[in-house]
């Protein structure tokens, strides 16, 4: 064994003790309250086959997969062709057959494919995993990183978006976090892509998803220059020659305009669009309105969703309501973000099961709660040592190690110093462990059947009976 | 994209809701006590640089290790002549430099050695990941599996050796399993060696390690045929010619024998070793009667740990105690393993480190659980929805999604069911989703402002306010 000084590959972190106590913060919030909504756990492995995962993510996604080099004699089979002429990404098709998930999603659509005779629809999962990319890393980019995903499947009733925004609504309350959720859906950017004539959609989606960053000018010349807006415009009077002139329809035009826009021009798409979105928001408004004001004790606190019609999202498998949730007051991206789906687990042979999920984005969530201190507010002790027995050796370390246990068999976490090191030495290990409270059991404790309790702030000393010391212990847990 | 049928890659699982929860409950309470004993979180990521892994396992375990293939051109810089002759082996290291994590314990090591100086010592951290084998599946034997392991690093006291034993005893008495914990130590067995006059310990220790399965003739035999034991045996009267001899020292002495008898050889490492077990099994033994007695409730009950000189564990860097432990009444490899090791960080520059760990065999816990039915008393629904809103549709919807909010605040899982489907499919979900309750708010409910609430497992109903429904499933939570 030689020595090396050990490093972590590129994008990739260790979460020490602090850290996960404050992912494990957020992962239980969310948990808590998928669980409360129905959802079940789901967990896949790290590893899927390649066939399961390429062509999934676009040409680019496949590019970032990372792959696993099959074991033996790999090199076996491969042809002399591709290796004289060091062909890398023929070879890495003979050479690797499995690939490190790439997201939750289609992990989850091949779970249903392969168990759709055992599961009970409409399916409720939620899945909190780690996920790998092998992009280029940066500032809240990593290669390794947690998904937090909630799915409906099998269900086309909108009831279940309601329900997905007042999970988000929930969740970022109960984190503390000011945000807006944006709503949106396909159909209706169908329908404005009808009317506009548009040629190709998917590229009209990604260029739309433009616009808060670059403006509606620099995407409508963008569409008009790579034509993808058509020829074949609708010839109704909402044709003007000019594309700037439909910019109020990003822009300035409400649901209940839009809506009536489209009954004129009797579009389908748009009308079923708009219409979807005015059952959920009207529904979410009311419920979430009551739910907070039971939950959060606030007088109908309004639900911060909002309509946006120049939401867009960038995957390719979405059909009808899309979601984006922002930290208001923060800059940083979405935190959130999800939508409807119709045919999802299609790819796996199992066509028509429409669904509809939400995904938070945890590794920014934890950012943003740093950058406004919110974790400052937060217990996050409870479960670490509450008290360290100073270790005097010999009799008194068997008495205390006694005390001890019987702190532990109240749920107290409790540590006794491993050896009786010098006093300076173990107040020292509780200062940096940020125990509050270090329990003293010396030759006087032992004859008087008491111990010394010592709080570590304030420096007060206190004699105490060991049951005392159990229920101050346990209220202060409480 | 094109239909395939999904399959997961070999040795890896799914695990659904059930099964999950199973796990949970395991991996909580084992979490749990852990933590109630000091220990902190610790999460490494999933992908290590293969400099990190390699040569810490032996040539075998080389070969298990996965590799992830680097990105991009990876076959620019492999020299041609590993290509002409197809040397998989060699070219394996010049097109990968990441592989996925064999264990938790060398990832640890790189872990303590990278943050030495902001750790406070004792570290006391556990970890709870997911590691990867490329071995050949079969039952019970997985690709990825769970690892669950406890460490004590920078302190040499042998009171962390009581302390994990503690852990041990309480973490299997809450699973309900009845086992044995055995422990030995490296020392018992390097004194016995040199008193044998044994040639490579290392053969010695995996030799010794197998006289459980095959007896201590075969072992002898293999030893003597192995030239393992050699010439130059301790000429004390100990040295009688035949190996077979010996034997009463690996079944017939208890500790105490042993103890006089390396001293009456004046065998340093025997004496040392057979001491330190003295000290810990004296103090597990009477602190781990009290601990029961106060936890369990029981008259002081014995700790389930004996001393066992045949107990060798295949690593080998343990350098002290060593510890496993079996289940009883049941056909199953051990099902827990640990010990003190002396230099694991010394490979990465930190020389002189002593530590000592703990393992806990979730994956065979697991499967000895389901063996006996253990699951079958613990309730792991309590996370699980409680109640099943019927959905009426219309105006009964609304206010049966009312209720809902109202149970859902009062952290009562509950659902409604997504679609006014006919009352057999709502009912049907319910049952197969093993819900207790379901909840009628239909007409008649409307306007007696009363809910209907159907027992699901007796088919009894009777009328509430929704205000006793939270009443009598907070109760049934708690």
């Amino acid at each position: 064994m030689s020595k090396v000084t050990p490093t972590l590959p590129k994008g990739t972190r260790d979460f020490g003790p602090d850290e996960l106590r404050k992912r494990n913060y957020i992962f239980g919030i969310i948990r808590n309250v998928f669980e409360k909504y129905g959802f079940q756990p789901l967990e896949t492995p790290v590893m899927e086959n390649l066939s399961t995962l390429q062509g999934k993510y676009g040409e680019e996604g496949d590019k970032l997969l990372f792959r696993i080099l099959n074991s033996g004699d790999f090199l076996k089979d491969v042809s002399q062709e591709n290796l004289n002429y060091r062909q890398s990404s023929k070879v890495a098709h003979q050479i690797s057959e499995k690939g490190l998930r790439y997201d939750l999603t289609i992990p989850f659509a091949r779970y249903v494919v392969q168990h759709q005779h055992e599961i009970t629809f409409p399916f409720k999962r939620y899945q909190i995993q780690p996920v790998w990319r092998a992009d280029r890393p940066q500032k809240g980019r990593y290669r390794e990183f947690y998904q937090c995903d909630a799915d409906v499947i099998g269900s086309d009733s909108l009831l279940n978006e309601v329900e997905l925004i007042l999970i988000y609504d929930e969740v970022f309350r109960k984190l503390g976090l000011d945000v807006t959720i944006k709503i949106n859906n396909r159909k209706v950017l169908r329908g404005i892509a009808e009317l506009l004539g548009v040629a190709r959609f998917n590229d009209f989606v990604i260029a739309i998803d433009k616009i808060d960053k670059i403006g509606y000018e620099e995407v409508a010349k963008f569409l008009e220059e790579n034509k993808i807006v058509g020829e074949k415009r609708a010839s109704v009077n909402f044709d003007k020659g000019n594309l700037s002139y439909y910019r109020d329809f990003f822009y300035d035009k409400d649901l209940t305009v839009l809506i009536s826009e489209f009954k004129a021009y009797d579009n389908y798409e748009g009308k079923e669009g708009t219409e979807e979105l005015k059952f959920i928001i009207d529904k979410a408004t009311s419920i979430g309105k009551l739910s907070s004001s039971i939950l959060f004790d606030t007088y109908l606190a309004p639900l911060p969703l909002i309509f946006d019609q120049k939401l867009a999202r960038g995957l390719d498998y979405y059909t009808g309501t899309i979601f984006e949730v922002k930290a208001n007051n923060v800059q940083m991206g979405s935190i959130g973000g999800g939508g409807r789906y119709d045919n999802l687990t299609g790819v796996f042979g199992l066509p028509g099961v429409s669904g509809v999920g939400i995904s938070f984005g945890v590794e920014r969530i934890y950012d943003v709660m740093e950058e406004l201190k919110l974790f400052d507010n937060i217990d996050l002790q409870s479960n670490t040592t509450r008290a360290l027995f100073i270790n005097f050796g010999g009799e008194a370390e068997t008495k205390a190690f006694q005390y001890l246990q019987q702190l532990r068999a109240n749920d107290i976490p409790a540590e006794i110093y491993p050896s009786s090191e010098k006093m300076k030495k173990q107040i020292g290990y509780a200062d940096k462990k940020e125990i509050p409270y270090a329990i003293f059991v010396g030759d006087e404790e032992l004859k008087s059947g008491l111990v010394q309790v010592k709080d570590l702030k304030s420096g007060e000393q206190q004699f105490y009976s060991i049951e005392d010391v159990i229920e101050l212990l346990s209220k202060k847990l409480s």
